[in-house]
């Protein structure tokens, strides 16, 4: 098998356009300068990036290359989930090892590419550097979403009721059992492949059921907080109430640990946390029946004032800090 | 002063923000999960990414914190205009090692806002991430075209002639002279801090005086060849209508080299290359009258076939494969 030193950047390319089709919207792909793309008409455009770094982000040890391609993808749409935008297209921008085997770029396209196609996602261009150091896959990803449609993370108002979608913890307990055994097998999955929450983004946006919204990347008190902050209110949170799964539960309860607190300062969970006010019931409940059997959890009420904390067992406690890089 | 491990991500991403300002169609910028940006009627998206890697694409030990920002946004620059785009906004994904002091970021920010004010582009949004290993900055530059305004690497065709903006060798004079004092000093200032050809590119978008564009990052033997490749045409440079710096012609021959073989290997010039047939001679005129004195140079012909050469002292020679990463 050759490493991407001896393959040579074009073949690279080469490589990676072959698999690529696009829509009549893309009106130049990869190949030249720059992407040309048609705007949706009437609305937005919708522009996150998100660099996954190894041994940051992901350990190739355990974490294998179709996993690392399509997390790369899936932070970025669950970002633009968060702003309750349609995923469009996709810019990849790979650093590669020279030792690098072009088995594992193909692997890292693999995992990218399915999640690209499941969401109608086209990857319009990239580039392709070398890394004297880590792998680092950083993806720019371009979003649409109707003027009046956009969710950010400051339209929550005292009462709005607080709710997240899915589970939490899956991402700390899946990661610590492919590290080391001790967590919980189940989750490993969702660790490795999460599933963005587009369609639950876009709902929430196009029926305005909610008034505010973030994604939980770096973790459920990261999230409370940057909402809180963003919006000038308080948030108090339902420590019982909080979708942990339970087999996550167990562990960290066998583990000495209190399961609320874990699954505050836990990360890598994607899932989308939003507030809406009592009297959205009815759009809450169209957008609960189009999302299926996607778990809608209320887990909080927004407050008056800047407190964010949770209660649990009677006592009522600061959230976290959240999870910083560098610190 | 302090390193950014103890600065931390948010007071970092502050450190930034509270720098940037915004105009009106920038409808959500930092700070929330994406940034959301009203597009400019009427026209098509454009979009790059292009990283910057320590130890590949510069060397710290020579190359300032203003000047790794100016060129991490320049590069990309230079590809809108390639396109005949105008940019406006640009995402902005640093990957950091912990040992960096706060001062570079600084630098690195002075750097690239500075090229961003000088051509009215807005830093939207963006990432900050850890490095185990080198500094890697990695650019999405966005930019608006008319749909008939597009500049392609694919629309020339046999007899057209071929241009090139401003003067070629100074990326590689400037580097060498900085590596190891064996260069060009005058040509420093041009490696460190590339002007992109964000005018030029415009300019021959909009009034069509080209037929097809190409951006020289790679070095002039690349463009001419990925030219011709996508055009499905032939290009006969003439090597001594090259425009070459004196002091870089002249280096070359003190070293025992072809300064035209040279200027074709070289790299880091961020010129553009393009076509016009004879017929647009009026729209060259003006574009030229416009663009000042930026000189613009017939370097070639577009011929029939497949063959990219140059002929210089009576001889004709295939101009050489151009610079790959990776090999």
């Amino acid at each position: 098998m050759k490493t991407v030193s001896e393959l040579g950047e074009r073949a690279l390319i080469e490589r990676i356009t072959a698999r690529l089709s696009f829509p009549p919207w893309v009106i130049v792909g990869p190949g030249d300068d720059a992407a040309v793309l048609a705007p949706e008409r009437g609305s937005l455009e919708v522009l996150t990036t998100d660099a996954q770094v190894e041994a940051v982000h992901f350990d190739r040890r355990f974490v294998p290359p179709d996993a690392i391609g399509h997390r790369a993808l899936a932070v970025n749409l669950s970002d633009l989930a968060a702003m309750g935008a349609r995923p469009r297209a996709a810019l990849l921008s790979l650093v590669l090892p020279d030792a690098m085997e072009a088995d594992a770029i193909d692997g890292m396209l693999d995992g990218l590419l399915a999640l690209a196609a499941a969401h109608r996602v086209s990857l319009v261009g990239g580039n392709i550097s070398r890394s004297p150091g880590p792998l680092v896959i950083d993806v720019t990803a371009i979003g649409a979403v109707g003027p009046r449609r956009v969710l950010t993370r400051a339209g929550a108002r005292p009462g709005d009721d607080v709710y997240v979608t899915g589970t939490i913890g899956d991402g700390l307990a899946g990661l610590k059992s492919l590290q080391s055994k001790v967590g919980v097998r189940r989750a490993e999955a969702r660790y490795l492949r999460p599933e963005p929450r587009v369609r639950a983004g876009m709902l929430l946006g196009r029926n305005r059921a909610a008034t505010a919204c973030v994604d939980l990347s770096d973790g459920l008190a990261d999230g409370v907080r940057r909402l809180a902050e963003a919006s000038h209110v308080g948030i108090l949170l339902d420590g019982e109430a909080l979708p942990i799964p339970e087999d996550v539960r167990e562990w960290h309860l066998a583990q000495g640990r209190d399961p609320v607190m874990a699954a505050l300062a836990g990360g890598d969970d994607y899932e989308l946390l939003f507030t809406s006010p009592k009297r959205f019931a009815g759009r809450m409940r169209s957008a609960r029946s189009s999302l299926g059997d996607l778990p809608i959890t209320r887990i909080g009420v927004v407050t008056k004032g800047h407190r964010v904390s949770v209660s649990a067992g009677g006592r009522e406690r600061d959230v976290p800090e959240g999870f910083q890089h560098f610190t």
